[in-house]
C-alpha cells in the first residue's frame, strides 16, 4: 500500500488536475463509484484504479475493484491520507481511476444516427458536460470542439456529463479544418443564431446531420454562419437575448430528435 | 471614501456570502457592470451602490453610478483594496450593489402568461439561475421554489441567470402549501418523469399551467406525481436515464411554449 503522498505515481495523478498534464499524458482522473462504475461497464481504456481499502466500505464498490482486477487492470492500493491528497470531494469514496483520453477523427465519423453536436470556442466545462448527456440521451454519436475549447476530460465537464463522456465520442479540430471537411463530406451542417430569420421549428432537419452551436460569449461569427446549411434561431420572448448555452443545444437537438421519431427514424 | 476592510458596513456586505446573512438581512450582493445595470434597469430595490473609483474606468460604469444615486440610491465608495475584499471575480470592476431580495406569494399569482415553472428541492444554484433564464425566454412569470432549496440569492444563481433572477418573480413554500393551493385554485399542474408514460410532445397543455420538476438526485415522489394532474417524460434513446435538470426543465417548457405559440396565443 502506498502511503506517500510524494509517490512519483501518486504525485503524476494529482498533477492531473491541470489541463497541462491530461494533455501531455493523454489521460484524466475520475473519482467516485458511479463514474469508476460507468467507465468500466463502458469499456472505458482505465490504466489504474486506485483504491483506499479503509475508505471503500461499499461491497458494490469492492466488486468494480475485482472487476478491473481481473480485466487486467492495475490496482493501486493507497492510504486514506494518499486518498484524500488526489480528491477534490467532501468524503471521498476511497475509489478513483487514471483513465485514457478517447479522441476520434473528423475522417472517422460515420453515417448512422442523429449526427453530431458541434461546438465551437465552447468554454464553460459543465456546459459541455451537460451537452455530452443530453447528446447521449438524443441518439447523437459525439461532440466536435472546434478551435480553443474547455478541456472534455476536466473534472467539471466529467462530472456534469454523467457518464455520457463515456458513450461519446469526440473530435478536436480548427475552424479551418473543419470548413475543409465540410465542403469535401457532404454533410449537412445546421447553425444556430438569434438573429436568424428561420423558426428553429420550421425547418426540416436532414440525417444525419451536424448541429453547430457558437461559444457562450460571441455565438457564431459571420463568416462561420456562411458556411452553414442553413441557420436557425430559437424564439424568446423575454427581455434577455439569449439562452444558456447548453439549453439552446438541447432545445434544439430535441426539436432534430422529434422530427426523426415522427419520421420513425431509429 | 472607506478605506478599512473592518467598517461595520463592508463586514455586513461580506457576510452577505453567507446564505444566512443574506435570509436575516433580506438582501444579496451583486457585482459587475453588466448584472447592476440589469437590476438598474428592471427596477430592482438597490438598498446600496458600492463603487470603488480607482477601478470602475467604464464610462457606462459611471453613468449607472450617476443614474442609481439620481434615483435616490445610497452611493458608498470604497477603495480597489475595500472593493477587492467584496469581490469573489478575478478583475473586479469595481461596481456592485446590495440589492433587496424580491419574494411573491402563492395567493397573489395572476393568471397571464405561460404559467409559472415549479421546482422541488432543487439543489444546483447554476440550475436554478439557468431555469430562471429560460422562464424568461418562453414569457413564464417566474419560479416556484417548494421545501428545501438552494437559494434564489446564491451568486452562483445570480450568475446564472443573467440578469433574468430581475424580472422573474419567485414564490417560496412548503409540499403542504403547494398541495393545498393547488385544490383551491383551479391550477393545472403538470409534472415530468421519466417513469410517465405520456410523452411530452403528446400532452396538450393548458394554459396557464404550472410545470413541476423534481430534484436532480431523486425527481418527484409518488405522492408529489399523484398530485399533478398529468405526468409527462421526454424520451431518451442513450444509455443515460435522466437529463440536466435544467435541460429537462427547458426542453419540456419549450414545448409548451411552442404549442402555446401554434395556438396563436401571446
Amino acid at each position: 500500500m502506498l502511503t506517500s503522498r510524494n509517490n512519483p505515481t501518486i504525485k503524476h495523478i494529482r498533477a492531473l488536475r491541470q489541463r497541462k498534464e491530461r494533455e501531455s499524458s493523454g489521460t484524466f482522473w475520475i473519482e467516485g463509484i458511479r463514474i469508476v462504475a460507468e467507465a468500466l461497464q463502458l469499456g472505458a481504456a482505465i490504466e489504474h484504479i486506485v483504491v483506499a481499502p479503509d475508505q471503500l466500505h461499499s461491497a458494490f464498490g469492492q466488486q468494480l475493484v475485482e472487476q478491473a482486477r481481473a480485466q487486467g487492470c492495475t490496482v493501486i492500493e493507497v492510504s486514506a491520507e494518499v486518498f484524500a491528497s488526489l480528491s477534490s470531494k467532501e468524503g471521498p469514496q476511497g475509489l478513483g481511476a487514471v483513465v485514457r483520453q478517447h479522441w476520434s477523427a473528423l475522417a472517422d465519423i460515420s453515417t448512422t444516427g442523429l449526427g453530431w453536436i458541434a461546438l465551437n470556442a465552447v468554454s464553460d466545462p459543465g456546459n459541455l458536460g451537460t451537452i455530452l448527456r443530453t447528446s447521449d440521451a438524443v441518439g447523437a454519436s459525439g461532440v466536435m470542439l472546434i478551435g480553443a475549447t474547455t478541456d472534455p476530460f476536466d473534472p467539471g465537464t466529467v462530472r456534469a456529463s454523467m457518464g455520457a463522456l463515456f458513450s461519446q465520442r469526440l473530435i478536436r479540430t480548427t475552424w479551418a479544418e473543419f470548413a475543409d471537411w465540410k465542403a469535401h463530406s457532404g454533410w449537412s451542417v445546421v447553425g444556430a443564431a438569434d438573429s436568424a430569420s428561420c423558426d428553429y421549428q420550421d425547418y426540416v432537419y436532414p440525417q444525419p446531420l451536424i448541429v453547430l452551436m457558437g461559444s457562450e460569449r460571441e455565438g457564431l461569427s459571420l463568416e462561420q454562419q456562411a458556411l452553414c446549411d442553413a441557420m436557425v434561431s430559437i424564439p424568446m420572448v423575454g427581455r434577455s437575448d439569449s439562452l444558456n448555452l447548453a439549453v439552446a443545444t438541447s432545445v434544439l437537438v430535441y426539436e432534430v430528435f422529434n422530427q426523426q421519431r415522427r419520421r420513425g427514424q431509429p
